[in-house]
């Protein structure tokens, strides 16, 4: 029984790594302790329900129910941050607000964006799917064809390739985990696979390259490898469980999961399979990593694995000493989440995170470890591995590999590189503020 | 290489149930030969994308990008159906459109309502939740000390203990899968586990049962069997991602995963640890199973398990004969699906669905079958067992059981039973019309 369980039992928790990290059991067999740290909350014996008074909306009837739901008027500060508001003529961007969700998906809402053209209007009776080139029949497909088809559901984590960019800044950044990594979510995608709708046109074996194009103004297209559209590639329809978002490609999209972000075409309207590269301008430019000597990855197609903490971080303070979970997540191109490693203390020692289940491959996996903070100041880190092995990079590989940008900016696609997946510390001090730091 | 297949071996589909009900691995190893049977699409060999016109929205650029994402405006019929859409002093109930979505979770927006007295606009900052009674130590907690404990997500249905009552009816129903199913949804939930709080406050061992109750102008009430609360309640705060959504609970509920909806008490405010159930309103009265000879289930917690087919179902019309994919949605307030089994002759002949993984304890898990229809009428059915070997019982076997009632109605709350668990069986006309029948 809970209540049995002894006060001396609940004080002796495993301390696993430095300022306070205590084992991930500690969650898995119950209880922390937590009360010796949370104060101001203790009803005396015979209080009774005396906690509580009835509030205004206790004490009237409610307002109708909507018939599609929105979120309390309380939560209007859980929003995108959008870099160009007005949606002037060049990209736009709306960043996640990891900090203020919990769990492993994000509601479509909340999806990050990177519009280059603004969101297209698009009839889906008048929208038209078309797969050509080196095929033996081409064809044209409508919404109502593709409903159809088997389909496949998958949760899968997007990323831009320009995501997590502002590390590479040599200066620590006064900046949120919304504002440094909020070009990632992750979804229930729902759709067609490709290799489906393959079988249908034939591929001529001279096909090694599918040029996608978006039906938005700019007609958006990038050229995915005829590998990855054979192996997981899919036709995207539905978006935890509803149409796509008009900002996340209604009504439909490529999803290629695992991969740079710009390359999951939106309002996908053509496929044609061909034998060389398109060296479109989104591949050719924007999306092309540069390296320190001048010289550029061409093709850089993998989210590599990456995971930051989300509670606490930058905007969260600390209310006291005492018990914390802190959570974040991991995520990787390669497959599944193998492992997660936390540290309190700045990387001198580490801890191993609980993963939520289930883990599922190239979807987001929620890590928490409980921690017992001492007041004093901290400095919160974690780094992932994958089943395929693969782990993050410390700081220094990744700066000696990649470079890194003079000052701090606030463009991620005007850095040199993209495609940072390099550790983020959160530095706690005595007054529970947390702030982007290096170590 | 897929455009290597032999269209012989494409047209050697396993047939294994009657009506062109084919083998599940079907869609497991790609395509089935659909284009045969959709015809109007193929372009000329030499047309290339000439299949495309550039639509208005292709032409100009589109809308700025909003900070919280909402569906096309050509998805406003993807709503909840509402019983009472001005909010009158009754209950409102909101129905999820399950033909219309796909996948096995549910958007925030669409997840299904029962209100008895509207939404509450409840200011998070003020809300408490008390858990006092038969504990050592009564405890007030706000969202500021929750935010501290460990947290859990968990895939999860909610079912209405009045979810498919309608098919008590003697007769059949001009109704779709959402009137008729609509009362049931699936969300990622995320919050503490009330063990973890019950470790805190303590559990003095008379305590049998836990009065929840709301902060809505009812204070709606009911009592939980400790066994439960201490096996896998949580207090959700998140639901997929973000906080619950006012007509959920904003800003807190009690999640008893796999049971009855109503007990899964929304605005939670207070836990009463006692020796007794409460015998409130909503359990003596609106939520007691009543059977034919009079007496009663005096408490029916478990949502039992169950199947309906959402595509086709009434209002998705099969535009020819040929392929389809039929799915639909299967859950168990006992654990994990273990089998769906899928007729399209009326129940005379069964194939076996596939399912979506992961296939989660107590979610929606999602199961496909393809389907070859003749153009002749067929008769869809689906029967669901889940990992405790319950089994879906025949219609007839749940009517000797419980009753049925004379003629159609349309409130699900006026039936004399709820936990309607039989199957749902859709005839379709040669016009590819689909309507509900019995069997």
């Amino acid at each position: 029984m809970p209540g049995t369980r002894s006060s001396r039992e609940l004080q002796n928790l495993e301390v696993v790594a430095g300022n306070g990290l205590l084992h991930r059991r500690a969650f898995l067999t119950g209880g922390a302790a937590f009360a010796a740290a949370v104060t101001g909350y203790t009803l005396s014996e015979t209080a009774g329900a005396q906690g509580l008074t009835d509030e205004p909306w206790s004490r009237k009837a409610g307002t109708p129910v909507p018939e599609y739901g929105t979120p309390s008027s309380y939560e209007k500060h859980v929003a995108l941050t959008l870099s160009n508001p007005k949606g002037e003529p060049r990209t736009q961007q709306g960043r996640t607000p990891h900090h203020l969700l919990h769990g492993t998906m994000t509601p479509n809402g909340l999806h990050f964006v990177i519009s280059h053209s603004g969101n297209p209007d698009i009839d889906p009776a008048r929208h038209r799917l078309v797969i050509h080139g080196l095929v033996r029949r081409p064809l044209v497909f409508t919404l109502d064809t593709l409903a159809r088809y088997p389909m496949v559901s998958r949760m899968g984590f997007l990323e831009c390739g320009g995501n997590s960019a502002l590390l590479f800044s040599s200066e620590p950044l006064q900046a949120s985990v919304q504002a440094i990594h909020g070009l990632a979510s992750c979804s229930e995608w729902t759709g067609v696979m490709l290799s489906t709708l393959l079988e249908e046109t034939g591929v001529n074996p001279r096909a090694t390259w599918v040029i996608a194009e978006g039906a938005d103004s700019l007609a958006l297209h990038r050229s995915v490898p005829i590998s990855k559209v054979l192996d997981d590639a899919m036709i995207a329809l539905y978006q935890n469980g509803e149409r796509l978002m008009p900002a996340n490609g209604y009504p439909m999209r490529l999803l290629l999961p695992g991969w740079e972000g710009n390359m999951n075409v939106k309002y996908l309207r053509r496929l044609k399979l061909v034998d060389q590269p398109a060296m479109s301008y989104y591949e050719a430019r924007t999306y092309t990593t540069i390296l320190p000597g001048g010289k550029a990855y061409q093709f850089y197609f993998l989210q590599e694995v990456k995971s930051f903490i989300t509670h606490p971080s930058p905007g969260l303070r600390l209310s006291g000493p005492g018990f914390y979970e802190m959570s974040g997540v991991a995520y990787s191109g390669n497959g599944r989440i193998a492992k997660v490693m936390v540290s309190a203390d700045g990387g001198r020692s580490w801890a191993q995170a609980a993963l939520q289940a289930p883990v599922l491959p190239k979807a987001f996996t929620r890590f928490r470890v409980p921690w017992r903070w001492d007041g004093g100041p901290a400095v919160l880190q974690s780094r992932a591995w994958d089943e395929g092995g693969h782990a993050q990079p410390t700081r220094a590989e990744i700066v000696s590999r990649r470079g890194q940008t003079p000052k701090p900016a606030t463009n991620p696609l005007a850095f040199p590189s993209g495609h940072y997946n390099g550790p983020t510390s959160w530095a706690v001090d005595q007054a529970g503020e947390v702030r982007h730091v290096y170590t």
